[in-house]
C-alpha cells in the first residue's frame, strides 16, 4: 500500500491527496442508512482529468479499488468506501466549461452542483430540466452516474435524456469521449448511455455535455386534498389515462404533512390526509384547459377539495413542503427511503401494498411520490435506538420491493442500486441478464477497480 | 454445413427454412449501393421467439453467422448477407401484442411495419412519433436495430427515446428481457439502450415495448424559398438560436425539386432553388406566435418568399415531395446517400462543403436534410453505367465524411454504419473507444455469430 501511495504522490499534487483518517472518514459514506462502509486508504480530491487519469492508472497497476463520489447525496451506499480503496472526490472540478445558446447544450465538469448549472442556464434563457430533490447539493457527475430523476421527469424525462456526451477515464487510465455534440448520432454503440446510471462501476466521469431546453412558459399549480392514498392514486391514474401531460405530479401523505408542520408550522395537516400537487406548463389556453381538466379529474377521483392555486407564493410553499419532506422526517428518526416504480395505473394498488407492509410490520411509513411516474418513495421511519423497529423496517422494505416486482415494476426508479438494493436487483432481473451485466463489467473494467461489488456484487 | 441444416430442420418448422438460392438472393441485401454481399446458407423466416432462439442456438453451436433483417430498407449494408450465414428474417412476426392507453405504451413483434403501428396508435388517440422516410415499409425491429430517425426528431427525438424494453435472443440462445414497462427505472445498466442502434451485432430483437404520446394538436406549415443553400442554412440556425421548437424543419434543394417535377410535374422548381419546410404543433396562440416567428426569421435570413401555408392540402403536397425525393432521384441513376450530422449552427458551413465536394469531383449531389437537427442527406447521383462517375462519387462521399468530422459532427445521424461507413467510424472514434466497442461485442457475443464484421469490422 505504501508503494501505491508513493507512486500516487509522484503523479498527483500533494495537496490533493488526503490520508488523515478523520477527513477520510468524513468522505466514506453517502446518505444511505446502514449500508456497510469500509476503510479507505486515501482520499484524492481530483482537480483535473489528468489527476483522475493518474489515480486510475496507479490504482489499476496496484489493484486498488476506486470509489468515485460527487456530493455524497446518494441514498443507496453507491459512494461508500471499500476497504483499501481510493475515494476519488470530483467535488472540486466545478467549472462550467461552456453554455452554448445556439446549440442548446452545456459542457460542465462533474463537480458542478445541479442548481448552479440550472441557474447559469436560466440566466441565458435556457433550462436544464433534471431536478432531483438533492439539486441544491448534488453534482452533475453524481446525477449522471446514478441517472437521477426528479419532479420534472413526468413530462421531461430523466438525466439520461439530457446527456449528450461524457468524457470519462476508463479501463487502466484511458481518457475517452463517448457520445456527441450533435442533435442526432448513431455512430457505434451507445456507450455514453451505458455510462449513465452505471454508478461508477465502468469508469470515472470527468466531463459532461448536456442538452438544454429553452426557458418554458410559467406554470400553473393544481392542488388536491384526499382522504385516502387510494383516492389520490386513482386521481393520478385518471390524469395519465386522459393523456394529460402535467409538468409535475407529486403526492405527499399525512405523515409527511405532520412532520413538516411540526418543523415549520405550515398548517398543512389540518386540511388533508393526502395532498396531490400538479403543475401544467402548457402555454396559453391549452394550459388553462389542462389545469381545469386536472381539477375535474381530482374531483372525480374523490378529492375532498381541489382547485387551481391563484397565489403563486402559496403554490411555491406547497412544493417547498414537498421538497423539505425528507429533512422534516429525519427529525423523527432514522429513515430507510424506498424508490420503487410501478406502471402508472397500478399506483393505487402499490400504495395499498405499502400501507399493508406498514401495518403488518407495525412500522411507520411516510409516502412521498413522483406520482405521475408511478415512482414511490415510501420512507420507513425508525425511532432512534429502537433495534426491533429496525428489523421490522427492513422486513417492510423487502415486502415493498417484492410488491413492486410482483406488479411488473422496478426496485429502483431513480436512486440506483448501490449496496442496499443488490439483492433486490437479483430478484428483479433474470440470471441471464445479470450475466450480461457481469460480462459488460468485466469487459470494460479489466483491472476490476471501478467501485467493485457495487450494484450487482 | 449440412449437419447444421439437418439440426436446424429438427427444431424449426420446415416451411420457415428456405434454401432456394433465388429466394435467398432476394433477401441478401438492403438498399445500400455497392456494399459487398455474401452468399447465405439459408434463409429462416422466423415465426416466433422460439424459432429465433433455436436458430441462434444452432448457429452458436456450429459457428454460423446470423444476419437479422426486417424489411431490408437500410442503406448501409447492415442487413447484407455474409458467406455461409443464416439470413434471419423477422418480417412475418407482425403481431401488435398490446396497445395500452393507460400506460401509454405498445408492445409489438419486430416485423410490425412502422406506419401500421402508427395507424393503430392513432385509432386509440395515441401517437408513436418516430417517422423515418421508410415508415410505409420499414419495421419496428429494424428501426430499433438502427435507431432510426425521421422528420419528428427535431422536436420529439429518435427511436431510442421511445424504446422502453426489448425481448432479445442473445449469447448462445438465451431469451432475455431488457428494460422495463415503467416510466422510470435505474435497475442496472441500460442494456436495452445498448441494443438500440447495435445493428444486429449483439443479438436478435424479438419484441419491442415502445413509449407512446397522446395525439398532438394540428400542425401549422411554414414554407420558405431561398436562392442559396447557405441562406436556407442561416434560416435554420436562426430558428434554433431563437429557441423555437418546430415539429419539423426540412430542407430540399433544386436537384430534388427538379427530379420531383420531372416525375410528378408538381411545378416546384420554378419558384425556388432551395425549399425549407417547417411545422409547428404548439397549441393555440403559442403555435401562432411560433409560426409567425419562423416566417420572420426565414425572411431575415434572405428568403425570396416565406409564408404560412393556408391550404393544408398544399402543405401536405410539399411534405409529400420531400418524402418522394429518394424515389424521384432514383430515376436519375444510382444513388449514394450520405447521412452526416453537424452541430446545428454549422449547417450553412456543412452545406458549403457539400457543394465544394460536388464541384471538385464534378459530381451531382442533391441535398435533402433534417435541417433542424443539422442532419444532412446529400445524395450523390451516378448516371447509369458511368464507372468514372462512380469513382468520383466515392471520393466526394469521403470528403463529406471528413468535412463532418472536421466540424465536430458525426458520420452517421440516423442511418447507421453497416458495411459502408466502417472506415468512417474508425476516423470518427478514438482507438480507445473502438476498443471499448470490441470489448462489449466480445463480451455479449461470445460465439461471434451476430452479424459479424458489421459496424466496426
Amino acid at each position: 500500500m505504501s508503494d501505491f501511495l508513493d507512486k500516487l504522490r509522484t503523479l498527483v499534487p500533494a495537496d490533493r491527496i488526503v490520508t488523515d483518517p478523520d477527513v477520510i472518514s468524513s468522505y466514506a459514506r453517502d446518505q444511505a442508512a446502514w449500508a456497510p462502509v469500509g476503510t479507505a486508504a486515501a482520499l484524492v480530491r481530483a482537480g483535473s482529468t489528468e489527476d483522475v487519469r493518474n489515480v486510475v492508472a496507479v490504482c489499476a497497476e496496484h489493484g486498488v479499488p476506486v470509489v468515485p463520489r460527487g456530493a455524497g447525496t446518494g441514498v443507496c451506499g453507491g459512494a461508500n468506501a471499500l476497504d483499501g480503496c481510493v475515494l476519488l472526490s470530483l467535488e472540486t472540478m466545478t467549472e462550467i466549461v461552456e453554455i452554448n445558446e445556439a446549440e442548446r447544450l452545456a459542457v460542465v465538469q462533474p463537480g458542478v452542483v445541479n442548481d448552479v448549472l440550472r441557474q447559469a442556464c436560466a440566466e441565458r434563457g435556457l433550462w436544464y430540466p433534471p431536478d432531483p430533490s438533492s439539486a441544491p447539493w448534488s453534482t452533475i457527475g453524481g446525477n449522471v452516474a446514478t441517472n437521477a430523476g426528479g419532479l420534472c421527469c413526468v413530462k421531461y424525462g430523466v438525466t439520461r435524456d439530457y446527456v449528450l456526451a461524457v468524457e470519462a477515464v476508463v479501463g487502466r487510465g484511458e481518457v475517452v469521449r463517448l457520445g456527441r455534440r450533435t442533435a442526432k448520432g448513431v455512430a457505434g454503440y451507445d456507450l455514453c448511455g451505458l455510462m449513465v446510471g452505471s454508478e461508477g462501476t465502468l469508469g470515472v466521469i470527468t466531463e459532461v455535455t448536456v442538452r438544454l431546453r429553452g426557458a418554458r412558459a410559467p406554470e400553473r399549480t393544481i392542488v388536491g386534498y384526499f382522504d385516502t392514498l387510494q383516492d389520490a392514486g386513482e386521481a393520478v391514474a385518471k390524469v395519465t389515462a386522459a393523456g394529460l401531460m402535467p409538468s409535475a405530479l407529486e403526492l405527499v401523505d399525512r405523515h409527511v404533512l405532520e412532520a413538516v408542520d411540526a418543523w415549520r408550522n405550515m398548517g398543512l395537516s389540518a386540511d388533508a390526509n393526502v395532498l396531490l400537487l400538479a403543475r401544467s406548463d402548457q402555454p396559453g389556453e391549452a394550459g388553462e384547459a389542462e389545469a381545469d381538466a386536472m381539477v375535474r379529474l381530482f374531483e372525480e377521483a374523490g378529492a375532498t377539495w381541489s382547485a387551481r392555486s391563484t397565489d403563486e407564493d402559496e403554490a411555491e410553499a406547497l412544493f417547498a413542503a414537498r421538497r423539505l419532506s425528507h429533512q422534516a422526517l429525519e427529525r423523527l428518526g432514522s429513515l430507510l427511503t424506498e424508490d420503487v416504480c410501478v406502471p402508472r395505473g397500478l399506483l393505487p394498488e402499490m400504495l395499498s401494498r405499502v400501507e399493508a407492509a406498514a401495518a403488518e410490520n407495525d412500522t411507520r411509513i411516510a409516502n412521498v411520490a413522483h406520482a405521475g411516474d408511478g415512482n414511490l418513495h415510501p420512507v420507513i421511519i425508525i425511532p432512534p435506538g429502537d433495534d426491533a423497529a429496525r428489523v421490522r423496517a427492513e422486513r417492510a422494505f423487502d415486502q415493498i420491493i417484492a410488491g413492486a416486482i410482483a406488479l411488473g415494476g422496478t426496485i429502483a426508479g431513480e436512486h440506483g442500486i448501490g449496496l442496499l438494493k443488490r439483492r433486490g436487483l437479483r430478484d428483479e432481473l433474470d440470471p441471464a441478464v445479470i450475466a450480461m451485466h457481469h460480462a459488460v463489467k468485466n469487459a470494460l473494467d479489466p483491472a476490476g477497480i471501478f467501485n467493485p461489488g457495487k450494484v450487482f456484487g
